[in-house]
């Protein structure tokens, strides 16, 4: 809540705008099912302790980042390239991330062992896959500098991996409690956005359990279609909220943003899972990616930033497939978390989505595209 | 993840050590009903982003706090002081907050208008309070500096606001699906914990709704009794994971900590409501979370942190009495969020719980209660 503050002057005086006259409102986030406070007044919050001078510095250290051309044999296995049969002309690689969350071997011990006898305690063996996208060969490049068919191949290269992980041989073999239910693709980019490289890359994890938020969320998702009968997401509203749309894609501030300015891509058409994505629709993305990317950097200020793609688990029951609907949230991290939020799941937002949207939608951007 | 990294070399040394033995484990947080991904590896990661020299600067504005004593006309106003007939000799005063998030005036404009009509979209007004407590009169003390009476004393101020809220005749008009359903206490300690002011404070907030994290806790808890008809946190394990314990409290690391050094302060009585709290056990608990804190800021280098009291919600049904246990949570601000946190809910924790009990067991503090 005190991050930014220097930095974001057209920010703070959209919302010192709307402070003027809008009174605080709850709303109900209908996706992930969570009450979102929106309470203009916390955005003029003075604060006393001293602002931190540079939250998202780029690394000086070229030379020594393996993530770039030339630095191929610092990094973890490769587990493709695109183009495919490039050597040092390589635009994307995928490989195994170096400091991996879960592990890609299954031989080592049964389920942890005394772990799981008292008053009901759950726990499983951390199988699973942590790889990384390395999205251009070039430090300095980051998506928003990317063509709209280039962002469209990192989109392709998350489906490309998704495909392999999904039909991979090796999870017969796995016990039936443990398989991959959740495969989830992201972005941190820049350091108080979580990222520790500053060289432009995204992270794919699958996972042998269905995540909280996941399984809310389908849950949430399923209850709207069994009262409404329709698909909640192709239901979506636009009217005051829609930023830009192109043939494919929709790109909003959701109703109940858990955080200011926040931007969601939705499909136009009904699709469960994110690996259905074909090329045409991966470029088409890519352009209204890319101009969300160039509005969000103007506005706000080249902030940090998080992108999420939500997908159904792999293994969803067929009957839940008309009610669910992928999309991915970009969020550019403007403030930190306190307590409220961390005991509560309730978040403040300080600008009304449908504010933001009207800044988002009414920012020019020259056509880079 | 990339925060602190200079400054925590004792937690550093204990993480790289547990690394070379420990296998990932994926734990199920029962509690909140969510899963915790426990990866010793991921604290071995690099980083080539400069780190922050000092997330956590105290203000050297002391002239200016608004907190300080002899400023208090310069703060919202004050709901009452502790000792109630005191004047500049205060020890706690609890007050409106100056940017409060929801608004206790009822006075205005009916539910939201527009908003509520689209796809099952839902809004309520921002009705509710939003109170700060002043936990000392002067600007460098913090709750650690405190006798364990002073700081029972502080929870006795929580208790008498909870208790002057859940009585408030104002209730009575508010439209029926407005009603004062959560209190929720909480601190943030430092400004990467999200304090916007350096003077040592917390933050009551009453809630019109039940947050999603606490709707879940509850509906967890509900289905543990009904499993095996106990009460969770009755038959919480402390076998390995005991901190230390009061005559009527126990601090343990939980069995599934969603952060590193997490701390779980709880009842060995069965209680739903913190506002249950007497006199003797505010004491005990000041005593014992005061030990928390010196043996927090002593292993982990002073960090920044939130404590969040998790109670029922106030109108809760008679029928969750049984399973409905109340505990104070406090965790040390170690390191960021990033998409796969934020996407999915599922944290990673690079310190298995059992390690940090035992880290936070064995440091020895001097005896200073």
């Amino acid at each position: 809540v005190n991050t930014r503050k220097k930095e974001s002057r057209s920010e703070e005086s959209v919302m010192a705008a709307e402070a003027t006259y809008r009174r605080p409102e709850i709303r109900k986030d209908a996706i992930h099912n969570r009450w979102i406070i929106f309470s203009p007044a916390r955005a003029r919050r003075p604060s006393d302790f001293k602002s931190n001078s540079d939250l998202n510095p780029n690394s000086n250290n070229r030379s020594e980042c393996p993530f770039c051309v030339g630095h191929e044999h610092e990094c973890a296995p490769e587990i493709f390239r695109v183009p495919p049969d490039s050597t040092s002309d390589w635009q994307i690689r995928v490989m195994q991330n170096l400091y991996p969350a879960l592990n890609r071997e299954l031989n080592f011990p049964n389920c942890p062992s005394e772990s799981g006898q008292c008053s009901g305690d759950v726990a499983v063996i951390g199988f699973g896959f942590h790889d990384v996208v390395i999205e251009s060969p070039v430090h300095t490049v980051h998506l928003a500098d990317l063509s709209p068919a280039q962002v469209g191949d990192v989109f392709l290269a998350y489906k490309t991996r998704i495909d392999q992980l999904r039909t991979l041989d090796s999870i017969k073999y796995v016990p039936s409690r443990v398989a991959f239910l959740t495969c989830e693709v992201f972005k941190n980019h820049g350091s108080s956005a979580g990222a520790s490289m500053s060289h432009s890359h995204s992270q794919i994890m699958a996972l042998p359990v269905v995540p909280s938020a996941v399984s809310s969320r389908i849950e949430s998702m399923k209850e709207f279609f069994e009262q409404t009968g329709k698909c909640s997401l192709c239901q979506v509203r636009t009217d005051h909220l829609l930023i830009d749309e192109s043939t494919h894609f929709l790109s909003i501030v959701p109703f109940a943003a858990t955080f200011p300015f926040e931007i969601w891509a939705i499909p136009r058409y009904h699709s469960s899972h994110f690996h259905e994505l074909d090329s045409d629709k991966a470029v088409d993305l890519g352009g209204l990616l890319k101009l969300m990317f160039v509005k969000m950097s103007s506005q706000l200020n080249n902030p940090p930033f998080n992108f999420m793609i939500h997908t159904a688990p792999l293994q969803i029951n067929p009957s839940q497939l008309p009610s669910t609907h992928w999309f991915l949230q970009i969020v550019p991290k403007l403030s930190g978390v306190g307590g409220f939020e961390m005991g509560t799941g309730c978040y403040i937002n300080p600008v009304f989505p449908e504010d933001a949207a009207k800044v988002l939608r009414e920012v020019s951007v020259p056509n880079n595209g």
